[in-house]
């Protein structure tokens, strides 16, 4: 046990401090209006899940879970997603009201860090679930609430690039020879590894035509321009010609040049089966977010329905974005002695009456008047006569 | 350990479905502005902090902490509440930029249960502190704020009652003869256990004079009219002068009707050095919020300034308030066909425009057609002339 400092926070713990809580407040306000306009409804779920439960079904590796143990002995983890919980609500009560079912979120998840490496503990995601709904115009809607989503925040330069769980599993088991070597190569290319999968493909001494089928594929599958390219590479053309659709249904939104298409696309997410995407900003390392289908999930949970959704992590939204200040030091300091309390109350009730940020500070209690009103636009000071603006 | 079933969540755990959600996030959104309109600013800290730290001086008893070890060994717990992670956020970094400090918060905080008893083990707190400022001014803000909070949710039925942990932890000393009575008595208070609370006197053996005290004490000092008649059991009449003084200051701010004295007031939050006090709802055994004065707890984390504030409970507020359903059906569901996603998606986008709530809706997709259509108030089926009205 280390020794821990009276200010310290967990390791990847962070306080939001005035001027960025009201840049988050700002991207939650604008997002959920734009969701609601789209007919998702909000839910929260709580922080605390059953391991067993949520923590089993949420794909997230073990060491990144927080575990704790309540009073009858049973496991519980902080939701390291929403889209289980999620699931388990949806399985549990909202699909018996209605089916497809379309549900948001805006709330923090949580994923153990072993170093003080720079990511966060626990961050905020802005998201979707399109649950109930098996059709490719599914999968359309999220793409493009996701794309639309970062257009009404103004953002332009950013690209969604798409794959499919489906397909990308296919060929790495027509193509290997264990399922050690498909878990091996997948976790590579869950880390971009290209570098690493060609040099693992290598060394499992497979025959030449199937290693050099993979070396290919790695090669040309990053950037597809025409999906049948990857014909060749699949037994399962049902998946290219629902990717094929996809595009066109992508295009008819005029999203075409937001899009990319790489079939080499894994996520650590294990759960998705289908399409899967991510987004990112021009120039950032960090996917912004990431979606795509998850059929086998809800059936976890008893429901036998497809679904599909997207989430956006809040903290890299707000570095891309680079908003202005939008906490305005437009406050009003009412400043009074003693005996002015009544006098000083009024002025304030006033000045809020009309929506004016306004502050009643008794003048002996401030220990460095100067610093102190450096913080304000405006002065009043009871009994004098005039305003000292600052 | 117990059987956990798929749905199933940990004791005392929630979701929030939508028409809760969005009567929650209504609360949230006029609590920010009337917050923010005092000259308040929100802040927010992370839902793990180190035991250590934030979890030995936070005042909430051992058992209901949800506790858990990092990589590293150290113990974790989720916030109990948020009025000590906020201390240590000031005393860390804001105080060095501004005293007094106005911070506020909408937090969810997180209390172990160790049977389904109807309490929540998580749920949402909206509150204030005011650090930095040690006058009786400062107490009246936040009590003022604290109601007029209140009002603004169109509250009417409430009452405040407003207690000192000095005068009564001093009374408590003088008319006792250990620590450990002074705890068996204080606790007994916590939970307004009067009967109790004679039958320990009485068990305790001691000097008639101090029992016939302290059991005169017990029923006087629950409601009382004039501080004055309190004066006979205290040594520590400067208090009993500040009480009187932050009458007087709320009866200038126009609240005398909301306000009772009741000095035999104890809080389980044993952090309250002075003026402490509880919001209950007309008619609710609850209380709604409280709050007080905590001089010490700054002093934990490095800094010798005093504090002051309230917090409020959402889902009690909730509860209390009796809202209609704020989660109106106003939305429009366009039907389409495959062929027909373009046409659709131009009248989805069209309706947007326009601020109108609007789902796009592949009709094969719909199982149920009847169940999921009747969560609509338009409908639009795409190729058809006629809208159908519900």
């Amino acid at each position: 046990m280390s020794f821990i400092k009276k200010f310290e926070k967990p390791l990847g713990m962070r306080d939001t401090l005035p001027k960025i809580y009201e840049k988050v407040e700002t991207i939650r306000s604008i997002g959920r209006e734009f969701l609601i306009t789209r007919g998702y409804v909000f839910i929260k779920t709580p922080t605390v899940e059953y391991f067993d439960t949520v923590g089993k079904a949420s794909a997230i590796t073990d060491t990144q879970l927080f575990k704790l143990v309540d009073s009858q002995g049973n496991t519980l983890v902080l939701r390291p997603d929403m889209t289980t919980p999620i699931a388990r609500v949806a399985a549990s009560k909202l699909l018996k009201e209605m089916i497809p079912l379309r549900l948001a979120y805006f709330a923090s998840v949580f994923r153990a860090q072993e170093t003080e490496g720079g990511r966060p503990a626990e961050f905020e995601q802005m998201g979707i679930e399109l649950i109930g709904d098996n059709s490719v115009f599914a999968d359309a809607e999220v793409i493009i609430t996701a794309l639309e989503l970062l257009q009404r925040f103004a953002l332009t330069q950013f690209k969604v690039t798409i794959g499919h769980a489906g397909i990308l599993n296919c060929i790495l088991q027509d193509y290997t020879e264990s399922i050690e070597q498909q878990q091996i190569l997948r976790s590579l290319l869950v880390q971009r590894n290209f570098v690493g999968f060609e040099e693992a493909v290598e060394s499992f001494d497979l025959p030449k035509a199937k290693s050099d089928a993979l070396l290919q594929f790695i090669e040309e599958a990053v950037t597809v321009n025409d999906i049948r390219d990857i014909e060749k590479y699949v037994r399962k053309n049902d998946a290219l010609t629902y990717m094929q659709q996809l595009a066109t249904l992508l295009e008819a939104a005029n999203l075409a040049e937001y899009i990319a298409f790489d079939f080499t696309l894994s996520s650590h997410m294990s759960y998705y089966t289908g399409m899967l995407f991510e987004i990112f900003a021009t120039g950032s390392g960090f996917p912004l977010g990431n979606g795509g289908r998850y059929d086998g999930l809800l059936d976890v949970f008893g429901s036998k329905v497809g679904a599909t959704g997207f989430s956006i992590r809040v903290d890299r939204l707000l570095e891309t974005l680079d908003t202005e200040e939008s906490q305005s030091h437009d406050t009003t300091v009412v400043l009074f002695e003693e005996e002015q309390f009544e006098a000083a109350l009024a002025i304030v009730q006033e000045l809020r009456a009309v929506g004016k940020k306004s502050v009643l500070q008794l003048r002996n209690s401030l220990v460095d008047e100067q610093a102190f009103l450096a913080h304000f636009t405006e002065i009043i000071v009871v009994g004098q006569e005039e305003v000292i603006d600052e």
